[in-house]
């Protein structure tokens, strides 16, 4: 039963950009399909541009995402979110995202994206880069299989 | 499949105290329950109590259960959620909570199901009372069958 | 010098509805200015109605008014507030109100105040009631000047 | 009168570490007093280190001091803050700060002023660095007199 053990899967958060380019988008949507295909849980903002195609990726491999939204209405979720949850705090909300996973993948991204990848080490989580700010500590991988391999390991 | 449709089935959000007397916790107990039976999604603050109550009720029937939690561990919820979101929020987090429900069912309580409570009437959501709060917009129910037939009607 | 001591001055929050009858204007408004002439702090929401009435009435007192926003821009405050703080959090913002604040007076007041008042009691705080919800723990006041009293008592 | 124009006064955030080395200590300080002397009001997260070095200088430059607080209690903040506000976020307070500033002054930091830049950019403020984070954006300037400058034009 897919549903049973959701609450021990790894969670994933994928963070990026809501404008990427088409090849950004590319990374986000194999990221997602690879961690759906780890058995792994996607988090993420819910929104647009890498949110989106990395949760249609998820999707697309069997998986369940959870998408973490600014405003304060489950609607705003984009259609490859199965559990959105609305949180009413605008872009203080970032900090919720990087505190529900237990390690970021970064694709591409903007000021935004800087601050989730931030909230990730003072939370203590892994982050690894596709792409993305070029922050001290965060891992470098080359492909969107290295980046879930290092983001499960 | 339970998990596809997830994201459309109807939230119930149960409230109530983190310490309430064997009868409330029974009433929690069977408001999960019958929740879950009607195939809606239980959303809770995530702890003890009632809370822990309903959740417990929800998965004896099968369900699915979120918990809105006020720390940033998504540890610290009760082994009955599904699905734990950390929020850092403290008792601010009260707000999400009354925010992701589409109705609220509250039993017994103290101030923090009072904020629950009144954030549902400003968020629009429709509240029923068992044995809670007489505030002027709840719907009083006599029964679990009675709350959760109200919540989904 | 008023504001050297600021940090040591009691604070009094007023809390009550965006839009009052005139009468709970005029119970506001004279609360402010007590609150000012007994050199307190005044504490509201920085908005309309009841807040507004409370900081013009700090302000003719002499007084220093917060206004905590639910909004992100402090320009949204009213023109009787020193000191905006913008929060962006909308109304999960009102817990905020409440941690700020010694004490509360709350006037007349829908949901929003509701949350306030219990926020008040979870944090510990005196709550005092003119005209507002007759909930358990609350002292009525029968006047803005024993409303102040019993504030700062 | 110093308080009754604090509205109309630019608010200068002053972001950094809680554990600096001396001389960002000494950066902090001279910033802090140099916003008090430009009759600017100083804006931080309240706590040790920069925010404290920053706060003590806007004090004996006879400046005001704004902390806004991770915490839910008022006590928390440093001894040289004027108007502390607690919000009981947490690290999601960051935010706020950075929301609250009309221009940021970032010295030295780690991931929690890394969130406070790039916040800083999302809320479209001016961010000034003194030996911080090198994020595109950042205006470097090269003494506390500079920044100041930069940060006020």
């Amino acid at each position: 039963m897919l549903f049973e053990n959701i609450r021990n899967k790894t969670r994933i958060g994928v963070i990026g950009g809501a404008k990427p380019d088409e090849s950004s988008r590319e990374l986000a949507l194999k990221v997602g399909r690879l961690i759906a295909e780890s058995e792994a849980v996607l988090v993420c903002g819910g929104l647009s541009g890498v949110m989106e195609a990395a949760a249609r990726g998820a999707k697309q491999g069997g998986g369940i995402t959870i998408g973490i939204l600014p405003g304060n209405a489950t609607q705003d979720a984009n259609a490859h979110i199965d559990i959105p949850i609305a949180t009413g705090l605008g872009y203080t909300r970032n900090s919720l995202v990087a505190m529900n996973a237990d390690a970021l993948i970064a694709i591409d991204g903007q000021y935004g994206t800087l601050t989730e990848i931030a909230y990730g080490f003072i939370y203590g989580k892994k982050v690894i880069g596709l792409g993305t700010w070029d922050i001290e500590g965060v891992i470098p991988a080359q492909s969107p299989e290295e980046a879930v391999k290092l983001a499960l390991s």
